[in-house]
């Protein structure tokens, strides 16, 4: 099968032998996939990864140990963990130390024709939810881990910093949560996609009194946590979903001071992201900015780096 | 009245004129004060401050508005807040934006005679609690703010890094939620003081697991942090009590890919904290290193800067 391989921080698209399902893992025909800022991070050697990247997608189920799966549209979860460890046992499976990560750890990903996954990670996907959309279970999914992590109420003073793909699902995630947020950003273009769903926008953050009982830091740059403390209220929470290389200067003090909490979140749960895009499609069809074939990889990484990009596709 | 005084990173003992009372304020003739991390700080040009240092006390109320108050010995919360902001009205006093700060900020502190306090800010300190623990109370208080913040049960994996004065007291409060801490320090000779109520303890963190929920950094140095990181297992929570100037560099990667929380903890509740002292003196006698007058100030911060010291006491 055909597969985008990185390797020594190189994208090249070669044949692979068909992959070969474990015990309780099923074969999937990858319809769409997804680039995201990790797989952009990845390519330029981000984790030292090597190996086929690409972690979200919607595919045709091919073959599953319970043969009523096969046909099924399917997303997936992406830590395939080992099941039997302190952290799996005790419901954080997400978090297995043993785990592998589709595309990112360990685990060839979505940048080809067929991947496999345990059949605990599938999720069918309702018919409400198009293919171009269903890619986006997977980062919808991360946004609504900040709701579970953090009691977001109507009424409550919410911003979001990043106008990128990630702050716009987080936008999104929070006004679904029933709070009004602020999404905030550099790119008038990107941030007239927010408005035009109802979601409160600015490209002005100095201006902003300091306020915000939730900051949701979506820059993907260490700035993003700097202008997150100048928002956030004393005893506020600042939840981070950036990941970016390298080490920030951060001063701790003020984080002390004002009793802040501060809350990694990373990958989320994959229902309340589905039953999000089946209700309200309408919200995220403007989030898909084009659709690559396997064979101009390049092209789609090099539009999905181009800062007015939003989501771009790979369609192997 | 004979006071001690930091100005432009100097201290000196001088000749005041007598506090004036605000309405609602308590005159307090100070029986002993403690010297804290902050006040060496201070004493090193941190906050800018000027004025009289010291918010670590216990006295007795020489005059207030209800006169019932006169004669009683009693510690003082530090945070005078204004009491009509949108924050003191939610109930967090000590993050009024308008607030002074006893020794810390605007408002001139215990390394004097006399200071005032509102009379909101007095707690009694019941006759278990002797002159010389009592100063312990505002401390012992920021110790327990950790249990108010942080639920932590019995039979949950706790450190807490730093075997100095804070770090002695935060092992104490997590020791009586009912949790077993590890005090991780640097020390031999501190680490002793709480091993001998009960308390793990260990100077080798390199040969631990990564499999704490909840670590208390309170070193004083960033160092700290990075070290809290190492042990803190997934979705585990650190509790950042340390503030030292400046910043630190610190990678965020990893908080967001382990789903940490990281909260910020400062002050703390009285009423525990009495209740703590009053109950188990035993375990707190050991912190106090020495008593010095307040001509002695000089020599008193010299010991209250020496590595082994725990608290070092002024006598006004």
């Amino acid at each position: 099968m055909r597969a985008l391989r990185v390797e020594a921080g190189a994208l090249r698209l070669i044949d692979l032998p068909e992959p070969i399902p474990g015990p309780n893992e099923a074969v999937i025909r990858v319809a769409l996939a997804g680039i995201c800022g990790t797989d952009l991070e990845i390519v330029s050697g981000y984790m030292g990864f090597t190996g086929t990247p690409g972690h979200e997608f919607v595919g045709v189920v091919e073959r599953a140990p319970d043969p009523a799966w096969a046909g099924r549209r399917v997303a997936g979860e992406i830590n395939a963990s080992c099941g039997s460890c302190a952290l799996c046992r005790e419901g954080m499976r997400r978090h297995c130390p043993r785990r592998t990560v589709l595309g990112i750890l360990g685990r060839d990903g979505a940048f080809a024709e067929r991947l496999v996954l345990p059949m605990a990670n599938l999720h069918e996907v309702p018919p409400e939810v198009p293919d171009d959309l269903a890619v986006l279970i997977e980062p919808l999914a991360a946004a609504h881990e900040v709701l579970e992590q953090v009691r977001i109420a109507p009424g409550m003073a919410t911003a979001v910093i990043g106008d990128g793909r990630l702050g716009q699902l987080c936008a999104r995630a929070v006004q679904r949560a029933g709070a009004e947020p602020l999404l905030i950003g550099r790119h008038p273009a990107k941030l007239v996609l927010a408005g035009a769903v109802g979601i409160r926008t600015t490209d002005r953050p100095d201006d902003l009194p300091r306020e915000f009982a939730v900051v949701v830091e979506a820059t993907g740059s260490p700035t993003g946590f700097e202008l997150a403390m100048k928002l956030v209220r004393p005893r506020g929470t600042i939840v981070l979903k950036s990941t970016y290389h390298g080490a920030a200067a951060i001063a701790l003090a003020p984080v002390v001071i004002d009793e802040i909490t501060v809350v990694g979140s990373r990958c989320g749960p994959f229902a309340p992201a589905i039953a999000h895009l089946a209700s309200d499609a309408r919200a995220f069809t403007p989030l898909i900015t084009a659709c690559y074939s396997l064979e101009r990889a390049e092209e789609a990484f090099a539009r999905a780096s181009m800062s007015d990009a939003m989501k771009v596709l790979l369609a192997p």
